[in-house]
């Protein structure tokens, strides 16, 4: 089987082979549904309550404070539009940056009679000091900023922003998607700091597909986007998807504990990426910010993203271009658009996120392959001309 | 490791080995986001788009028509709220028999100026002609009816009401969760009777949690509940749940290309197991009407369902009381209520519900079990009073 080199890892990662192993018997053998009271409906609440605890022992947040939910972009959606139907309709400050699961809600809250206003960033991708200022004047009662950009990677300074938050009384809600098992996440100081809610996923963190959180401090009033039996205590109603929320417990318990050998080999191999990238000439987005250790969000000059992704994909190197998660869309990322990032630039980008598995081999493996491709599309262009 | 029987299959059923052996290599190999434009991603899409084709084939639906969402409560809420959200506010009729993910949704709706009819049932638990036509009055313009209820099993003749519903113009949806694998189930033929969507699940089939379907007429305009990266032709937004849907496409094969050797084995067991309990004294809810082959859903006199339910657990048969897939209630099961049957009797009801692996012997054992109890239970009683 042809196994290409695998630098996608913000897009999804593999499931660690510990976690999948944990998962196995729910499938099969311990296959209850966790709200029936017997033998095997018992061994299934048994084993969510634990990966409760995990992933709560992960984000220093309580167990009480999970709502698993099946994704990242139904945890956001979950906030935003649960908290907007408790609220009276009033203003909804997001970044400019954030992920459309953030955007899109934001957006449609106007049907409800709210206002969305999206805070803009400088040209490195970090929250703009006037555009927050300005947001803050019209009094958001509800928040939405990323703490890190799947993109980019680029750091805000959550807790300072969250802080000065406070002065609106309103909800602040992060996706943490992309943050978790890269930077140290600890709700307990978070929610000191002003944040009320924290978006986290497992495909991100080596736990499977299907199973996510909001972390919500529960002052905060929600209405379900799914109700019915009950579940997650009436905010999510839905049998528990067990065999996913276990993995998601020793993914997250593992994304902890491995978090910081993990990126400090990410980071080294990173720089190493970036300096050959330098020598071909190449724009790094986001490089004066502080950015996850594993991200590398590049455009070489004249050479169109989409295609280079599609060569260097049939040279072995599964990359990004542009937004991952998204349908097919050929309009530039708006993330770069945020960033005031020249349109020629912008459909140049072409995102590598290193994982566990990544090795030093890959990396030089990998510019040597972009330099080619990058070469022969140019040779192409020239004749073309 | 002690292993009860397990007859709650209409709570959850076990990944069938097959499936689950057909998911595998989604999770640690070809673990990409569908989303991705790499061999990962084109992988992960086209395990998608087989088990979108696997699905609509055993539904005899168009490939089109599957929207895929991570639960039955999900695209039950999304039916629901969904269609509500691009009508003008009108009336929303649900018979008194559904599950509560259908019954809290149409409640809901009222909070934004809908009306929520209740459809009665008679005393076996179908749809009362007289409590339809009153609905058909006032002209619905969200209908939902359950093919086949959880509890009791018994079967609507739901093309017929479709067609009846037709004069309304209204959107007809069916909760199909219960019916799929056990009935024989057509969208064309049900959608030209009137039937505009239909929820499936996958953990009810064989199939893993995480996974399900909203069957959907094309003309049906629907708000998605999690908007974002615009998948499932933006209705229902969010990473693919790969392996899930791997596996459910799967189990929706063998569902129906199962079902009629699989209804015939269970309807012979069943009909033994009433036997038995017939001449235990048993009132068996719903024996009137057309019930799915599987169901058996039954009250002692004098005798506590959730305390036999416990009891049976310790002798080793995994039973459900009252509704299943619902949190901690102590109420008498609604669909019992609805069906008009005395509280006492009500709480008393254990539902019994096979699946592929259950036996003779089973049975057997099973009568034996509930005989022994129960007249323990019954001294029990007689000492206290």
């Amino acid at each position: 089987m042809f196994a290409p080199a695998y630098l996608d890892h913000n897009a999804t990662t593999p499931v660690d082979e510990r976690v999948l192993d944990a998962m196995l018997p729910y499938f099969a053998q311990q296959y209850g549904n966790a709200s029936s009271r017997h033998e095997y409906g018992r061994a299934a609440r048994k084993a969510v309550d634990t990966a409760r605890q995990q992933v709560a022992a992960a984000l220093g947040a309580h167990p009480t404070e999970i709502v698993f939910a099946s994704g990242g972009s139904e945890a956001n959606n979950l906030f935003l539009k649960g908290a907007a139907a408790c609220l009276k309709p009033g203003v909804a400050a997001v970044s400019a940056v954030e992920h459309p699961c953030v955007r899109l809600p934001a957006r449609e809250l106007a049907r409800q009679g709210w206002t969305a206003l999206e805070i803009g960033v400088d040209d490195e991708g970090r929250i703009r000091e006037d555009a927050f200022a300005a947001a803050l004047e019209a009094q958001p009662a509800l928040w939405s900023v990323m703490f890190a950009n799947n993109e980019t990677g680029v750091i805000q300074d959550l807790a300072e922003l969250a802080e000065r938050a406070k002065a609106s009384r309103g909800w602040f809600h992060t996706d943490a998607v992309q943050a978790f098992g890269k930077l140290p996440l600890d709700f307990r100081s978070l929610n000191a700091a002003g944040v009320h809610a924290m978006t986290v996923s497992a495909h991100k963190i080596g736990g499977p597909k299907g199973a996510a959180a909001l972390v919500l401090d529960k002052r905060v009033e929600l209405r379900p986007l799914v109700s019915g039996g009950g579940h997650e205590r009436g905010l999510r109603s839905g049998t528990e998807n067990v065999p996913a929320i276990v993995g998601f417990g020793l993914a997250a318990e593992l994304a902890a504990s491995r978090r910081e050998a993990a990126m400090a080999a990410a980071r080294s191999l990173r720089d190493r990426l970036e300096a050959g990238l330098a020598s071909q000439g190449a724009t790094v987005f986001g490089a004066g910010a502080e950015r996850l250790p594993n991200t590398t969000y590049f455009s070489l000059p004249g050479i169109d993203g989409e295609t280079l992704v599609a060569k260097l994909d049939r040279a072995g190197y599964a990359v990004a271009s542009g937004a991952a998660c998204s349908s097919a869309n050929p309009e530039p990322s708006h993330v770069l658009v945020a960033m005031g990032v020249e349109p020629g630039l912008a459909r140049g980008a072409v995102r590598v996120s290193l994982g566990r598995a990544t090795g030093i081999q890959t990396i030089d493996g990998f510019l040597t392959a972009l330099s080619a491709t990058a070469q022969a599309l140019r040779g192409l262009t020239a004749m073309a001309a």
